[in-house]
């Protein structure tokens, strides 16, 4: 038995997320299916590094799962991708330790959010990004992001369905830039709640309307409750973009 | 009674094709029936500049139709689009002369073809460009344009089903460039016909893998027959990227 580490970029569109669900199709689901099949009906579970909600997008997810065959490293991406669907790529795939975890060993994540700002809708980025033709002032989102930097409780920033009991974060990175005609919104940090990151561009694009002030950043983080905070971005412009295992302050490119 | 000209794009990865057919969700249809029902019931039929096949894409599709509504100009594309689905965009609504034909009035259209060469299979691109992830020799794929401008009879370099008599064009600029991590050919003449392009694409593949040489391009033209020309590259990788109505010479950029 040996455990093997994989790291994968998905097309959300057309996936009800990434966990598994009876009668969905999800992208857990897809690669279940395919160590199954690889497996000749042997079931093998894969463990994620966090799930991605519908029509999410990941550049770089990773999952571990532990397996029996002996496949040389290098054709275990071959093989895999052969019996995956065209909208799940996997990108790589290593022996790790058989203590390694995907989910629990994470030191960082890394998420990016694209919108675009042309007053007309664009076909070709519908499912790919967040159409938002209306002006931004940068300089406002930029400064208010600076409120978000650091260790705080997030509870004013994460669905109030989230479960997980210990809401305090460190947000390492919030970096907001022009790139390749999209606005994109980077963050780095040692955890993300759930629907934190579409919460947080939500309302940063109202700190960039004007409608929520710069200095009421750090009143709504302390008030710990999600009302306060903006909308929620939609989930096509949402991408995981890099799960991180190293420790983070020396290792990770980009980490201030 | 008006004539209208309508600019539009459209992701094709979800049409069976721009033009109308029964019990299938293309272009033609969807545009028909947005019109249907903005005249209350009255059926308008639109004219496009030409048809594109099933997983072939538009940057710059015209049409034109005739409409008794008097909706100012500018409301137009916003009337229309609210009825659309939102694989398709319109672009702009211009009155013209009611002599105007979307398709009899062409005198260019240009046409790119992306090809993305990284090893991975890319999700995202997958219905956007053509994964092509061999060497390519870009020299002689330039030199073997060189064979292609000009007026030819293209019979080789068109489907055996092609209809027109007369597959005498002229080709005024090819052009292979790198692009935003896509190698994209461009194409611009005064007219193509059935998988024109395609085939092209795919000929000129073969010409940067070595398996047809520069030198055959001539012969495989004068041929006049499909089965010497390369392989039919696949739709997704193409883009009807815009339609020229006036005196192509002095007026479309970027042609020599």
């Amino acid at each position: 038995m040996q455990r093997l580490k994989c790291e994968l970029a998905y097309d959300g569109s057309a996936f009800s997320g990434y966990q598994i669900q009876p009668n969905k199709r999800t992208v857990q689901g897809e690669l279940e299916q395919a160590l199954l099949k690889l497996h000749k009906g042997q079931v093998v579970k894969v463990y994620a590094s966090g799930r991605t909600d519908a029509g999410v997008h990941a550049r770089g997810q990773v999952i571990h799962f532990d397996t029996p065959l002996q496949i040389p490293g290098e054709r275990w991406s071959v093989a895999l991708q052969t019996l995956l669907p065209d909208d799940i790529s996997i990108l790589a795939v290593t022996k790790v330790a058989p203590t390694f975890h995907a989910r629990f060993d994470v030191t960082a994540k890394e998420y990016r959010y694209l919108v675009y700002r042309e007053q007309a809708h664009d076909p070709f980025r519908r499912n790919f990004a967040y159409h938002y033709p209306y002006s931004i002032d940068i300089a406002a989102i930029k400064a208010a992001s600076r409120h978000l930097l650091g260790v705080h409780d997030f509870s004013s920033f994460c669905s109030a369905k989230t479960e997980v009991e210990d809401k305090v974060r460190e947000m390492y990175e919030i970096e907001v830039m022009e790139d390749g005609g999209f606005l994109v919104f980077r963050f780095v940090g040692n955890g993300f709640l759930y629907n934190m990151v579409r919460i947080l561009v939500g309302t940063l694009l109202q700190v960039g309307a004007e409608k929520i002030a710069v200095a009421d950043i750090p009143a709504i983080l302390a008030k710990k409750n999600r009302i306060y905070a903006g909308k929620t971005a939609p989930p096509q412009g949402l991408y995981l973009w890099k799960v991180f295992y190293e420790s983070c302050i020396t290792t990770c490119p980009g980490v201030k």
